[in-house]
This record gives C-alpha cells, sequence and structure tokens, in this order.
C-alpha cells in the first residue's frame, strides 16, 4: 500500500516515517519531496498535516488523504487538493485520553481549589478549601463528536452533571442532549461549566460572543480545548472582566503563537496552555489510519470521513 | 429505623441530621448527648465517626455501627465497642469518583508538566513542555478494594498499563493483579507510579519504608492517599533527596495537622494536600447506610462489614 507523507514539519514526517517501519511496514511509505521531479503514478493515498500545496500538483491522482488531526479547518482551506479526493480525519487518534486528562485537570483545579493548598504550604496550614460538590455544577460540552461524546461521559462517569450540544440530534447515556440553533440558547443558560469541542466551521467561526457568552449562568467557566477562532477574544475579556464569567481555559487562541503583546498573556481570569490538550498520539493514529486504509482498499466503508461541503 | 448519630464534631452530626431529615426520613435519627440520662432501649445502629467513648456505655445494646469513612482505623482503636457488635464501614460513600479526580488531577501535572505552563507564561513564552506518553508509566495500585479497584480502573481506562496489589487475589478487567507478600517486590519493582490506598492495619503499618520504596524504579513517584501511618517518613525523605524517587503526592500524614515544623512542608519533591483527596458526600453516605441498614433489618447479608481481627 504506496503511500505519501507530507506536513509543515519535517520532523513530523521523520517521525511517522520511523513509526510506519518500525510498526506498520505494510504501509510502502515516502516522504514527499517538492525538489525530487519523480511522480509515483501508483501512489493514490496521503497521510497529511498542513502539507506543502504541491504535493497536490505532483499527485493530482490522490484520492484518500488522511488528515494527521482531527480538525480539518486547515486542510479544507488548503488549496490545490483534487475535488473528488476523500478527506479522511483522525476521529480520535489517541486525543480523546489526553484531552479528557486534560479536562479533568483543570476542571478538578477550579471545583476544588487545588491551587490554595500551595498557597497554604507558604504558612504552614494544613486546612480544607473549598470544595464545589460536583453534583451542584452542570457541565456543557459543545460538539458531540468522538471526542466531545468520550469527555461528556468521562465527565458523568465522575458524577457531574453533564449536558452536551450538537449541531445535529445525538444520543448519549448519562448526558442531557441539545441540539441546533433553537436549543443552544437553552442548553447555555443552564452551563455552569462550558466545554467547546465543536470542529471549526463557517457556521461554528466566532459562535463564543457576547451573545452566546451572557446566556452563560453568572459566574460560569469557559474551556476551550476547540479552536481559537471559535472565541470572539475582545468579547470574552469583557465578559471576564465584567465578573459574568469567573474564569476562561483556553488552549487554543486565534493566532497561535499567541502574540506576546496579546491580553490573554497577563489576564489573571484566564488558564492558558499553548495548544496541547491533544497531543496526537501519531502511534495510535498510523494504525488507525492503517486500518482505514485497508478498508478503503478493500472497498469497505470508513468512518470520519470528511464532509467538504459541510467542513467537518 | 431509630438510629443514633455520634461524632467529634457537633457541626458534623448537626449536618447529617439535617440531611437525613430532608432525605432518609425513614431513618428516625437523633444526636447523641453525653449530658442526657435517657437511655432509649431500642435503639439498635449508630451512624458514627471517631464518637464519644461514653456513646457505647449508654447504649451497650448497639449491634449495627456505621462508621462515617472507609477507613476503620481510628474506630478499632476506640475502646469500649461491644465485641459482638457489627461495624460497617463506607465502601465507597461518594469517596471514589474525587480520589479519581485527584489521582488524575496530580498525576497528569506530572506526566504532562502542565505546571510549566504557569512559568513560562512570565515569559509570554508558547512551547509545549515535556510529555510523558501514558503508555510509558505503569502505575502500581497498592490496595484493591472499592476504591483502588475503581482508581485502577479509571486510570486503565486513560490508557495507563495499570497494575494493582492486595493482601488476597483479585481479579479486574485490564489490570494486572498481583497478591500477598510473595509478589510485592515484582509489583514494586514495575511500578513508576505507585499508589497507596490499603488499608491500614498492623500489616500494612509502616509497609512504604526505604525497603520497600527502594525497589521502586529509579526515579519513581509516590502518591499516598491512604493514610500517613503506612509511610516511614524518614525513609521517604531520604529516598527523595538521593533522587530515587523523583516525587511524593502526599494527602496525608502520620501526624494530622502536620506540625508546622515537619519537614515535608519545606521539601521540594512533595506535593501535600491537607487529607482532602476523598471528602465524603454525606448524602451519598447516608443514602447507602440506609439501604444497608434497612437490609440488616430485614436479615439481608449487606457488605463492608469490618472483619475486626483483620483490622478492615
Amino acid at each position: 500500500m504506496p503511500v505519501v507523507l507530507a506536513s509543515e514539519s519535517s520532523a513530523a514526517t521523520q517521525k511517522w516515517l520511523k513509526l510506519i517501519q518500525q510498526h506498520f511496514p505494510e504501509l510502502d511509505a515516502h516522504i514527499f519531496d517538492s525538489a525530487d521531479n519523480e511522480k509515483p503514478k501508483e501512489v493514490r493515498a496521503a497521510i497529511v498535516w498542513k502539507p506543502q500545496s504541491e504535493l497536490f500538483e505532483r499527485y493530482p491522482q490522490l484520492n484518500l488523504i488522511f488528515n494527521m488531526g482531527a480538525g480539518v479547518d486547515a486542510i479544507l482551506r488548503q488549496s490545490g487538493i483534487p475535488p473528488t479526493a476523500r478527506i479522511i480525519r483522525l476521529e480520535d487518534g489517541g486525543l480523546a485520553n489526553p484531552m479528557i486528562e486534560y479536562v479533568v485537570h483543570y476542571l478538578s483545579g477550579i471545583t476544588r481549589n487545588f491551587a490554595v493548598y500551595e498557597q497554604n504550604r507558604a504558612q504552614r496550614l494544613w486546612q480544607s478549601a473549598e470544595q464545589t460538590p460536583v453534583d451542584r455544577l452542570t457541565v456543557g460540552v459543545m460538539g458531540l463528536g468522538v471526542i466531545g461524546a468520550r469527555i461528556a461521559q468521562a465527565l458523568s462517569a465522575l458524577d457531574y452533571p453533564v449536558q452536551g450540544w450538537s449541531r445535529s440530534p445525538k444520543e448519549l447515556p448519562g448526558v442531557t442532549c441539545f441540539h441546533g440553533e433553537s436549543q443552544f440558547a437553552d442548553f447555555l443558560g443552564s452551563s455552569q461549566i462550558l466545554i467547546n469541542v465543536l470542529p471549526l466551521t463557517d457556521e461554528t467561526r466566532d459562535i463564543l460572543n457576547r451573545d452566546s457568552l451572557q446566556r452563560l449562568p453568572q459566574g460560569a467557566v469557559l474551556m476551550n480545548i476547540g479552536r481559537g477562532e471559535h472565541v470572539v477574544e475582545s468579547d470574552l475579556i469583557e465578559l471576564l472582566d465584567s465578573g459574568h464569567l469567573s474564569r476562561a481555559v483556553l488552549d487554543v487562541t486565534r493566532q497561535e503563537p499567541l502574540p506576546v503583546d496579546h491580553a490573554f498573556w497577563s489576564h489573571p481570569a484566564i488558564t492558558l496552555t499553548p495548544h496541547i490538550s491533544g497531543p496526537t498520539n501519531h502511534y495510535v493514529a498510523l494504525g488507525q489510519i492503517r486500518d482505514k486504509l485497508q478498508d478503503a482498499l478493500q472497498g469497505k466503508p470508513i468512518t470520519g470521513e470528511v464532509k467538504r461541503d459541510a467542513g467537518y
């Protein structure tokens, strides 16, 4: 199964190649080299992350493009992709578990005030901090794809009341599901902790703005592990400053790396991490891609195919 | 079902009484008052946490003593308990989930270096910290009762390789189980993260000492959410100082509150919390006690009965 690897980072493609050679030798992989003029006609599949656009000029016959991430906003903005090519995204790729861990880490840090113990220590003070019982906090998860659903269920298993919102109706055990524009306000109005895992599309860009964030209950917390472009950043700052929101935990920002003069850096109500909530486990991801490629070559249906018109 | 409430804290018994009156009125509860001389003969059940020993003089007929906690080391040291009385401990009492949350918070803090992002922020540095992939860290859970088993399975679900050790043989899906003294060294030798949730008994007191801690792999982490008396504290400090252990996360200490002159307060490789990993959810606990009392009164078997000779 010949496959070409391309990404914005040559360190990344080298790493993928090494993993493939070690664990998935049935993939006959090579790294795309824009200086090389050979055009291996038989290559119909590519594994990519923000690839050079020359890739698609050199390999116009590509019809299976595996995106090495769950978010496909970058690849859908990319020019030159053959219109008939199928784009397959990572549905999990080992991302869901680290993201659950990230959410539990920062959420419990807030509800259980763990940071206070570091402060108390300077005074050698042995004293319980205030804890909010989990059953008094409703967590709202925006986006109920593979990752959002796993996060919602993990928090439900920890006794948090959990509700979710997605474009189309979903059913998840233990999770109250809202959908569509008509139920968005109700969903927001009862989400004391809002976790965004939506895909970035034309419909979801700027979805967290003054209007929507104001609908959250007083003192609500926003956790954004989706995309920076979901949030109108000046609106978020305004609502943090007014005290309507008590905290924002942001793993993503509109511009990454975050510019050094950006207000987020020094805002006391913002917790900031550099897009690390869901590090792709490349070993897991390549195994999933290998399986899907095998299935596709045998004409079997595969999941995770991007609806290019819907944008996710 | 008449029941008497007694604890070292009158605020606690008041809280229990209020919850019972609101949610479990079928329990006819009153608070033990050592000044009161009435001896209600019909009361055969008590709900206690470190009760006054006068309780047992006043109510010698008590035969069901519900301990408002999972650990029974305190009540078994208490004098005056009628030798025929059955002591029932909380098996979960809503403790397991907060303890899972605690473990995931501090464990992910270590493996994913979350604290670095707070430091980087001062320099406005947007940069991933080193992360240890979970599949390269074996977590060993000491104690596989209701709580230990739930912790082990929660970490296994997050892709950590998990092994457990208990006195008697256990079987847990996804968890490699060791048992007994003969398998203790093997268990320790492969536990890069050691989480202690053992009950405190004569057999387990001081179980984490120079000998056992030295068997952990170089750079191992100890997390103690059991009892302070499991750890020989000077041995732990020695092994942290030598670098054999890289960190200890301690929720419990031999003396609580930890004395102000104790070396733990200022040790850079120790993370310290004041016995808050598993706050009993009194509502959940009282519901479980109500169910068990009903079963016991109907002659049905109940779980969680303490083997007084084994000490747990």
